[in-house]
């Protein structure tokens, strides 16, 4: 354990013990570097990480103090998810299209939203790049630019992974229009019609979407809330179904916020690699973590090339710009070539100007605020569902992104609760969204992406009391 | 026949019947206009169509001039494809790929490429646009402008369909990332794996991948190089076969230029609506006609709500900007929900910077100058095939496009010579990449749509020496 993890966990179990109570000032920065001979950033780094999880808040100017809630945090659900077995044949229906419209308009509370804040991305630099990178377009970047993508973004990418400690040839990196395309390109190259897929349940429903649109069939395999999918109940499936490939999210997953250990990673790669299964690894929130580091994608684990690394810039720097990526080892020249049979290549100005952007530096300075404002605001978040959810509610505590999934008390039907919240205008995401089966009818994935106000406080307020009145 | 149509007529049979003979100069427009009692702009329209023919060349300042090849052109394919008309499980190969990759490096004269030069758009203009996007981005747009796309560039593409005799909903235009995107969204949309397909023989290689991708049956149709697909066979296939589609290019059909006429396509809409049969039309090259008036979409004759009207932006103001659109009629809802779950939506700054330059006016300008640009193009490559290809090439004289369909003597090798030609830097596009069945063996697309200068004219020489070669 590290000097400010231990002095993190420290404080934390002062709080959970009731020594330090709610409304208590925490020792200043300087008090603790002098008590304990450390350094003023360890000091913060563990301060933060507790803000971050609820436990403590900063006041402007007259330092940290125990939240009020601190202690009466809803706890946590515990118990992975008990999907069928079976192989399932999806029939997604139409409601994910009905629930997804009903996020996408401004005058709605969008706490089902599947998007941070627009507000939070350095829109006006981008702008500049754009500009830049129109101005000065060859007209033949146009071919140039073709897939697998412009050099000069495929080179930045692949330099990220070397800063990360991964080695990712530039040539393994296809561009696409965001994750959600390399995510079903990927499916395309390693499945046909009538073959199986491992995911996790709950799950991205996109992934539902994918194999329902491509005559596959999904073996759901049970997922925990903190640490992702279950191993052993992830080689069974592969012994009873043959699956043609795994898709998961390793780091923050959809909608649980569960982030896998690195030994489970490495085990998990291992696992796969058993069988020769291609692991499609959708990393999109990686970069959102509220720790100290990235957390490690399961592609750095993989000696093969059979884990496909899908992520993208629109959660992260550029939202509506529409640029991912996947780092398709083995696969490279597979998902290239659907690529271009479906949409052929990715806006030429929109790809050079975000070549633009990360030769220019400044996105690692972009990204920590942005982990410190997303950190921030699930701790406000988490604490205003602590006062307003009635009791039997339970909340995971992601260590980075930006979605809650809370089980609320049995019996109570998250659809009911997303249709009476719309007509108040606040949307949710109900838990049925993310599986194929009827499971997860008393869940809810919120998003905590959006500005942290009172309208935000007011919503899940009202959140609350339909959740309370839906008990009975 | 209208005036100048008459005029262009009686001229190309004085020339055919060796009245006016290569290098003879035609009446001055001057002339033309006192000596029939008619407009220059008639006249200017008749030696239009003639330049576009290939059959008159422009002398700067000395007027119109019989071509020198005028009178021996190569003859037009005259015969509609055969195909096999059993249904056929596709298979397409590796080539495609192949082929394409080496159209898309810039040392090679790009005879085989898909895309006009890339000199031929309005680049700084859309730079500025786009620019101007970005600037006043409303950071809200990129959810707002999710798919169905940006209700300003939809408003503009609607406006379009108006002007040209259209009854387009805003509401059924879905924004995509291309028109391919676009095309096989709407195969998606009313296709299951299994199902059949109705296609043209030769067809756009894109549909035969997709079909094959897609777990579907390719159901190909005779197709005449000059009047597009054969009906009483498309209406044996549909009686056989039951296909759940029809999809097809109705105007400057890739590769072979054919353009059905209005009657044509009338009776198609009308004999799939009797089946009940949806079409996909690909009409991307439909505003790239020589002629005076835009091809009627076969959306045109629909009261149905079966055809889904495919386009884009690529071939005729913004290659590499990657925004296409459907017009898809019943099937809207399902090509949007599809769109949302393969690339979710398409960038919001390109979207942005096509509404701005459509609003600002100019469009028709630039696509007034690119026409005729296409046009002379044409007429000079077409006196090089003519010079340079052995006796027994046909060629086919499309009315608009950038494709030239050469039919090469009898034995001719189409892979072979596309071979042969590489190693000598031109690309040319052999025919097996249009069909699923080895069909088209001796076939070559070539594409006029780069500046005509020295160069190409002495790859056309290469090939046609490449060619007389390969004849024995």
């Amino acid at each position: 354990m590290k000097l400010y993890e231990a002095l993190a966990h420290e404080i934390s179990q002062s709080i959970l013990d009731g020594v330090l109570r709610p409304g208590d000032r925490l020792p200043s920065v300087r008090q603790a570097c002098t008590s304990r001979n450390i350094s003023p950033s360890t000091v913060f780094q563990a301060y933060y990480v507790l803000e971050a999880q609820g436990l403590i808040q900063a006041r402007e100017r007259s330092g940290y103090f125990v939240s009020v809630s601190a202690r009466s945090l809803p706890p946590e659900p515990d118990a992975a998810s008990l999907p069928d077995e079976d192989a399932v044949h999806l029939d997604v229906s139409e409601r994910v299209f009905e629930v997804l419209k009903s996020t996408m308009t401004r005058d709605v509370v969008p706490l089902g939203s599947a998007f941070p804040s627009p507000l939070l991305f350095p829109m006006a630099k981008l702008a500049r790049m754009m500009a830049r990178s129109v101005q000065n377009l060859d007209p033949w970047a146009t071919v140039d630019d073709l897939t697998p993508g412009n050099a000069r973004l495929r080179r930045q990418i692949a330099l990220r992974y070397l800063i990360d400690g991964l080695h990712v040839q530039t040539d393994d990196i296809v561009v696409t229009n965001g994750a959600l395309e390399a995510l079903n390109l990927c499916l395309m190259a390693v499945t046909r019609p009538g073959d199986a897929v491992l995911i996790e349940s709950p799950t991205f429903y996109a992934a539902l979407q994918s194999i329902e649109r491509n005559g596959l069939q999904a073996i759901a395999v049970p997922t925990h809330p903190r640490e992702g999918i279950d191993l052993a109940a992830a080689e069974r499936a592969l012994e009873r179904h043959r699956p043609k490939a795994c898709w998961l999210m390793t780091n923050f997953q959809n909608p649980l916020g569960s982030l896998m250990p690195d030994e489970k990673k490495r085990a998990l790669v291992k696992l796969l690699a058993r069988y020769q299964v291609p692991l499609i690894e959708d990393d999109v929130y990686g970069e959102l973590y509220f720790g100290d580091k990235r957390p490690t994608p399961a592609k750095a684990f993989d000696h093969e090339g059979l884990v496909m690394h899908c992520s993208s810039f629109s959660k992260c720097l550029a939202p509506g710009y529409r640029v991912g990526w996947v780092a398709a080892g083995r696969f490279a020249r597979q998902v290239a070539q659907h690529k271009l049979t479906t949409t052929l290549n990715t806006s030429a100005p929109t790809q050079g100007a975000l070549a633009l952007y990360l030769e220019s530096g400044g996105y690692d300075h972009h990204l920590r605020l942005l982990r410190h404002t997303l950190a921030r605001q699930q701790a406000a978040f988490m604490e205003s569902v602590a006062r307003h959810f009635p009791e039997g509610t339970r909340a995971t505590r992601p260590k980075g992104g930006y979605f809650l999934w809370l089980e609320l008390p049995a019996g109570v039907d998250a659809l009911h609760v997303h249709r009476q919240a719309l007509a108040q205008g606040i949307s949710v995401a109900p838990g049925p969204l993310f599986s194929a089966q009827p499971d997860f009818k008393h869940c809810l994935r919120l998003n905590y992406g959006h500005i942290w106000d009172a309208r935000v406080d007011a919503a899940l307020a009202t959140l609350g009391r339909l959740v309370a009145a839906a008990q009975y």
